[in-house]
């Protein structure tokens, strides 16, 4: 076995069965989790077995699987709405987000847009980012450690429009519902040449936000949205889906120049 | 200026113009380039100056900017269909592609995809790309070099069917016409609990490669498909665009089980 | 009053709630309707009334309207899938089909299909409608019964692949699971330059319908699908909904010629 | 041969040809077309020939079809935006518009969604369609009246605001950029019960008609869009095609009440 594959006490782990049913779980001696299918089960029995290595319990078996970044967003605990994996993976690519990269972000949320960020400039970047919430938002926290990505993270809380004390950001991602009203305080925490971009989910918002980055200097301002849509391909019953998530958040880039 | 902004000699710039006119160029002293709006630019002054600055020109006037690896893989040189942007992010995403993965590619095609997936794994991974072709795919070797991933990408040369050398693999992703041929050789080279991931254009494909998967034991046989929508945000007359690319590629995710 | 809008013994009516809940209603003496806000209604009260006014019933108000060929279609009873008005809209328009028409419909199902058909050739066309179960469609009947629509419907039984002994149809439709069994034999029925639909689900069975179709001699064999997205237009917050039926029906299109 | 499929002078053909070349003609004695592969064809030659017959021309063969409604509105000779077939067919069926309604259109354009709804009533209803326009709407009549549909259609002139001299109608249809102008107008001109459709590309145009319309006591103010997705379906090559058509118009629906 790849001892890199070996499951260790500390670590995540998404015990997967058939239909989709998915629990994630931290390893710890001694812990034991209640199923959909039967009796719990002792995690300890996973320590020192192997990723992918099949679970057998009372009514089913299951799967030991090391989760993948849609699987830490899918199931982070949250207090409010969700940012689509898709939707942080495409935004990372085209805002220039990689390792060491330097990250603003404007409304941590329940921090599942944090970790995809975090992961994306590990080991050697940071995002920085700011909450109004006069408490650390404790659920993305908790999201951001249980993954093991708090290294890369610095949480700070902070009011709408007071200025940033970071600079030099690679790339800024806004999520917050009026975003028009921190363009100029973001613009000034920019490297000249950065990413701006802002998730929103109506037409009104976007249109005000692109409004205010033109305003303010910002070019090559350009929205679109990322629709997906699940195909269940079976031998000779191949077709799309008859249900789907139509919409989450239109994406706004824009860049900032000198 | 931070000096991390500063452009120096073998960096590459997007010259990028109003109308979405841009020039990616590699920046070497002497060279000069030629543009849609008047006499050719010294590529020599923009040594020292600042991404995101101002470039005039006869007739307009672009900016300076560090291309995200949006516009490398747009930019790609190639002799074959292109990997969309929003396909690679998601896939990377999904499959658990981190800084350190080590990442099996097969078909290496024009390396759009490939520089993705370097730059995800960087700097501690490393992506084995495996294409057919005797020679090296020159356009995947070129735009890998050009995008300053050449450390993490390994170009090799191998026939459909062949055992791959390297083992242990954290991710799978096929990018070749029949997929279903290259299943139990690639399933030997990923680790238990590690993610494929197939792109294919017609139902025809994705079925014969769906029901391939489930035949060698692979889980969690999943697909999907996105369509990007391109909004226009502009005050008081915002709506999608008119026309759309409506097809890429569909996306096919499984795991490999122990 | 405008006379035609006078609710009379016999009229279909929708009782249209707020929230979208409705019921479509047979008006008939001494009839009763229970409903989810309060006590049952008398029916007798709405003669005489005006479509379009308001009824007050005991938890709220709701409105007496004339049901749209959507409300019939969607309010349809059935015992297998639904044909959606977005489909059969476009194929009436798209196939030529118009008041006067002689149509002929292979699979009758509920008769939602059938009922838009018969309205469409109205009051001078006839639909045919072939299925092969021993008794009459039942549900189909009472459907296009309670629509008033009877007179521009023939129900007819026959088995797969068995002569139409109608002759000379402006347009065919198949909505039947395996359509290549009857092209032979609908282009028999068909005047030269007459248009053929088959609704399939999946692209196996387009792919196959495609191919017989371009076999026997068909021209313009062309495939699409409607996707209908609903949209919240609200003030200050305008977006698509977040859901959305993503898949009825595929359309395949041909024409006959001499 | 069926008489009614037989070529007679004044009538319509659309001369078709692979690759989707068509000419929609219309018969006429000592006529001559042009066309894209070889010499002009005289028209003469086709009366009393049957549509579906096939046409030898120098470099090629085509076939003389009856046009659909589809054909009539692509075809439409036109000035100004097209209302598509996809947009037309559905909003005819759920505005309850079929043979005999007597339908309101603000807005003529180049009478496209005219011909349709004009097809729609025949034989028994009519549809009024007004234009602010000083001249008649040159493009609409010609269009409706090569279409056959004259009889079914009353041009009108009249300014924004202006009350409408006929009432009592099923729907009303407008497609005008600023339609809210219009609403109280259109509301006096509908029956009780009547639906009221409004064709419009922005969202701030479907936000600001939506409120308009509940504001003045419409109900069931209701908003979506279509999208059409071409499928190629060819043997073992099935896929949706790379680009399409990704917005016309929001469709935005209504009831008038008592």
């Amino acid at each position: 076995m790849n001892p890199s594959n070996q499951i260790k006490e500390g670590d995540l782990v998404l015990l997967w069965f058939e239909n989709e049913v998915t629990y994630l779980i931290e390893v710890a001696r001694g812990k034991r989790v209640g199923i959909h299918c039967g009796k719990p089960l002792a995690v300890d029995d996973w320590i020192g077995r192997e990723f992918g290595e099949k679970v057998i319990c009372e009514h089913g078996e299951g799967y030991l699987l090391k989760p993948s970044m849609e699987d830490l967003m899918m199931k982070a605990s949250r207090e409010s709405g969700i940012i689509y994996p898709k939707d942080a993976a495409y935004l990372i690519l085209r805002a220039g987000i990689h390792s060491g990269s330097k990250v603003l972000e404007i409304g941590t949320g329940s921090g599942s847009l944090t970790m995809a960020l975090a992961l994306a400039v590990a080991p050697n970047g940071k995002v920085f980012t700011y909450d109004r919430r006069m408490d650390l938002p404790q659920n993305a926290v908790r999201n951001v450690n249980r993954a093991g990505l708090s290294d890369y993270v610095s949480f700070q809380q902070r009011q709408t429009g007071e200025p940033i004390p970071e600079k030099n950001f690679d790339a800024a991602i806004l999520d917050i519902p009026q975003p028009w009203e921190e363009v100029a305080v973001v613009k000034e925490a920019l490297k000249p040449g950065a990413r701006l971009v802002s998730l929103n989910p109506t037409f009104n918002q976007i249109e005000k936000m692109a409004e205010a980055l033109r305003h303010e200097g910002f070019i090559e301002v350009d929205c679109m949205e990322l629709l997906q849509r699940p195909i269940l391909a079976r031998e000779g019953k191949t077709r799309p889906v008859q249900r789907m998530v139509s919409h989450t958040e239109f994406l706004l880039f824009a860049i900032r120049v000198a």
